[in-house]
Parts: structure tokens; C-alpha cells; sequence
């Protein structure tokens, strides 16, 4: 483990491919090609976590560099009042990137991701991406996998070396889809998902808990003891009895229930047994979306994995 | 230039990645990195010709290896009998390849390709990919983009190499929207154009030609002739008089004329300035698409550039 060193900032793509390369070049063993080096890359839009802080130390245990990038990308934001209300805060998250391991930041300007605007040509996140956070939000995971692929094509190595990508489990859907893209389209890049961090008393962690009242936080708690009451039930082989999980959410007066559903973990479709009834095996996932005051959380628990 | 080798068909994305890194490595200069070798990439759908070979032996000049693939895409074609129509020729194709300095084949067969069926990631090719073919041929151009990206992803070399990828002018809307994905999407390749490839006479090559009768080959000259009006025109600085040219075509009986139209070389879109009655100046792309008998034609004149 290398000490907490400022990583370094870059800017533009040149920059950023320069730069890891130079860095995994150096790595011991590599220059005479005696072993092939890794370069691990953490994408996220900032106002850093610890959630974040654990993508990046998996990536950091995983690799010999590790790459982190801040960019908080307009064409996932349906409305520009979200976009600008979204925290920016660099020189807080290069401090906590600088003590997990990450070397390299790279933190484009709008312009240098988007120089002739929005692209003619996007990604299409099709059924999967409408369902669920995309009904709630139309175009945001077009808008996501778009610079998800931009970002993936300009971290990627630019010498012989391997390529992980880290991605948390929080934002189940968002895995799925980016999962997806990286099969369907043979991106060269492997995908690792990190579990959820929460809190002492199970709150997910989100840039968006700060939104939260101290009675709203309190209340958001209802979501990930909900999730476990159908972790418990998956453990033993009971029916999940989604019911009884949602009226635990319905009780809390603060939570506005959006959605809560078992479906197939990776396709997000339902599931093809009824797992109300039938005692649960396989695997699943538990997805829930609720707005807690004026703050729209998710969480979600993959059941029997 | 090396002799007619029989090129290495290959099958499967592992084999075609192991073969080019190996000899890529090869390479006089490149083992001890005293030299950046280059990969040349020509995707193909196979029923190659003379034009195909243009873009292979462009290809050898550039690099010190070429890769061809050849792959039918389901995914761009509109109805099942198309293709089903569409030639297929493994042997005569590796024929040509052979002697026009392409040492690896890639002919993936549709499940190396799509193992779980259409992909549900997809490119959206966006406003370019619905105008002019793309509106005789719906969901032609995201399915081009989506196998284009995938085999962008397949071909791109895994060692320390540059990577360019050949497309036709004959193809003038899909290299734009090639382009443009490249640009949009910051794919880690360089887009080489080739100049359409004709007959003596100038009728454009095209795997479809074969489908003419000796009278409708006769009647599609009127297409390469009007785009030669423009050209004459454009390169005088005079007017384009679009009409005289439409007029020429549309005197012959056997040709239906779908679109003739002067447009932006990139966007596609209509030009800022009347060209048929201001003097040319700049650049700009002449477009005709038209039915002959029963087969589509396409072929196309950059102007003034």
C-alpha cells in the first residue's frame, strides 16, 4: 500500500492516457514485459463517499494503477435545476481519492467530454433501461451509458495491461445496464461490482442522504429493513412474502413508496416463479424505490447469491 | 508487399486478438519497442469486389498488418429476405483478401456474435441515421453502428499498437455516422475513407450490381453522370443547377429516383447557401439513391474538396 500521495489531476484525454501509461510502464516487472500490469478505473460524478472510497480500495487491492474520474455528465439529468443542484467539491474528493489509492484523477470540463454538444450518436439503453429509475427518470440511462462508454473508451490502456472497471452495487440498475453494454458491445473491459456501504444502522450510502432531515433520515431507514426482512426469508428458503416487506415501508408516513420488487438479477424482468408463494431458491433481486420528504432514494439486497 | 499468402481465417473474438497480438509482435522493431507497429481494420459483409480490395490494399500500405472481417449483420437489415438474399462466398472472398495483403480473416459466426440473440444495449444513431437511407431502411443504421461497434471493440489490437479502420466513400451516410460514433463515443481508432471504386464506364461498385440486368446496368450510368455534372460544376465555381442534373436522371425510364440532394459532408444536413443558383464554394457531399429495376442503388460525389 503506497501512502496517502496527492493523486494527480489531469484534465484532457492526452493527459490521462499519457499519464497511466507512463505509470503502469514503471510498475515493477512490466518494462521488460516480464508481467502484465493492470490499470483499475473508478468512474463517478464527485461529491465522494464512503462508498466511493470502497470502489476505489477493491480497485486499489485489485490493480498496480488505480484511475478515478470525476464528471458530473449534464445528459443524464433530466431537468437543468438537478444538474445544477448536484454538490461539486473536487478538492474534498481528491483528498479522499488521495488515502484509498488512486493515482490518477481525471476531471474533464463539459467541453473537453462534449465539444460539438450533446453527440449525434448515443447509446441506446433499451427495455432495460426503461423500467424501474428509467420510468422515473426518461433518457437518463441512455444519458449514463453514453459517458460511461466515452469514459471507458479514454481510461482505457493505451499499453499492454489489464482493464477493471468499479462499479457499486448500490445503484443495482445502473450495474445491470452497464454489465450489458460491456457484453453486447465486447467493450474490453471487465466489470467489477462492489456491495453497498451503509451506515451503523443500514442507511445506504448516497451524495443525496445530506438532502435528508434528521426525521427523514431517521424514517429512510424503513427501505434497508425492508430489504432485510427478504434477505432473512431468502437465507431460509422461505416465500419472500413481498407483502408484508412493503407494508413495513407504507407504515412510515415520511416514505412515499415508488417502487418494490423481486426480479431476475440481471435482466431486471420479473422473476419466473411467484416469490410470494413459492419457498425461494436461486437468485433474485430486491429493488426499492422510495421519495423520503423531497429526496427520491433506492436500494436494493440480491437475494440467495 | 508480401506475396499472395492465404490469410488465417479465424473464428472467435480469443483467436482473432491472440493471432494479431503474435504477429503484431512479430514485426521487425516492434519486440524491443523500438517501433509503435499499426493494426489495419476492414470490416466487410463478404461478396467482395474491387472495391473491397481498394479498402485491403489501402489498408497494407498504411500498416504493418491488416485484419478483414467479414460478417452478414442481421441487425441491418430490415426484412428476412434480404437477408437471406444476401451473397454469401467465404472461399472466393478469402481468394481476394489473399492478394491484396490481408494476413487475418475474422468470419464470426452469428452466435460468436449475438450468443443471447439481439443485444439489448444498442448505438442509436440519432437525426444522421434517420434521413436518406436511413428512411428507406428503418433501424438499418443503429444496427450498423451496433456491429461496427462491436467489432471495433473485437479488432482493436491488445498490445501497444495504432489501430485504423477502413470504410468506403461509396457508403457516404455511414462513414459520416462511423465517423461521428468514433468522434461522439471517443473509440481509441482512425477512420480512413477510401474513394469509391467504379467501372470503366462509372457505374459505382456494389455487391447489388450483380443483380442488374444488362439494360438496368446500362440505365444506372445515368447516376455516376449526373454526380459528374455536379463535380464538373463545383470544381468551376459555378452554380450546381441540381435541377439539370435531377432532370438527367429522371429521362431514364428504368431508373426511379428516390433522393438527389447537395448536403453538409458531415452533418448531412442542407447546406447554408442556395447551391443551385450561388457559385460553389467550400465543401459539400452530392447524395443519389434510386431504384433500378428492382435493385437500390446508392453512389455519391464529395464536392470542392
Amino acid at each position: 500500500m503506497n501512502g496517502p500521495h496527492r493523486p494527480r489531476v489531469v484534465r484532457t484525454p492526452a493527459e490521462l492516457s499519457e499519464t497511466t501509461a507512463e505509470l503502469l510502464d514503471r510498475r515493477p516487472g512490466t518494462l521488460r514485459g516480464e508481467r502484465r500490469p493492470s490499470l483499475g478505473f473508478v468512474p463517478t460524478m464527485g461529491a465522494l463517499h464512503e462508498g466511493h472510497a470502497a470502489l476505489v480500495r477493491s480497485a486499489h487491492e485489485d490493480n498496480d494503477v488505480v484511475v478515478a474520474s470525476i464528471f458530473v455528465n449534464p445528459l443524464q439529468f433530466g431537468e437543468r435545476t438537478d444538474l445544477q443542484r448536484y454538490p461539486r467539491q473536487l478538492d474534498q474528493d481528491v483528498e479522499l481519492l488521495a488515502g484509498c489509492g488512486a493515482e490518477v484523477v481525471f476531471a474533464p470540463s463539459e467541453t473537453v467530454m462534449y465539444p460539438d454538444g450533446p453527440p449525434l450518436v448515443s447509446l441506446n439503453s433499451g427495455a432495460l433501461g426503461e423500467r424501474f429509475e428509467g420510468a422515473a427518470r426518461p433518457g437518463h440511462f441512455d444519458g449514463m451509458l453514453t459517458v460511461v462508454a466515452k469514459l471507458l473508451h479514454l481510461a482505457a490502456p493505451t499499453v499492454d495491461a489489464g482493464f477493471r472497471c468499479y462499479f457499486g452495487q448500490k445503484d443495482a440498475q445502473q450495474l445491470a445496464l452497464i454489465r450489458r453494454m460491456v457484453r453486447d458491445l465486447d467493450f474490453p473491459a471487465e466489470i467489477v461490482a462492489v456491495p453497498t456501504v451503509r451506515t451503523a444502522d443500514g442507511l445506504a450510502l448516497s451524495s443525496r442522504n445530506r438532502f435528508l432531515t434528521a426525521a427523514e433520515g431517521e424514517a429512510a431507514l424503513v427501505l434497508s429493513r425492508a430489504l432485510r426482512l427478504l434477505e432473512g426469508r431468502a437465507e431460509r428458503q422461505e416465500p419472500l412474502d413481498l407483502d408484508s416487506a412493503v407494508a413495513l415501508v407504507t407504515s412510515q408516513p415520511l416514505v412515499e413508496l415508488d417502487y418494490f420488487e423481486v426480479v431476475h438479477p440481471s435482466t431486471l424482468e420479473p422473476l419466473a416463479f411467484n416469490c410470494r408463494q413459492t419457498p425461494f431458491t436461486g437468485e433474485a433481486l430486491a429493488l426499492i424505490a422510495a421519495k423520503v420528504g423531497s429526496v427520491r432514494l433506492i436500494d436494493n439486497a440480491p437475494l440467495g447469491s
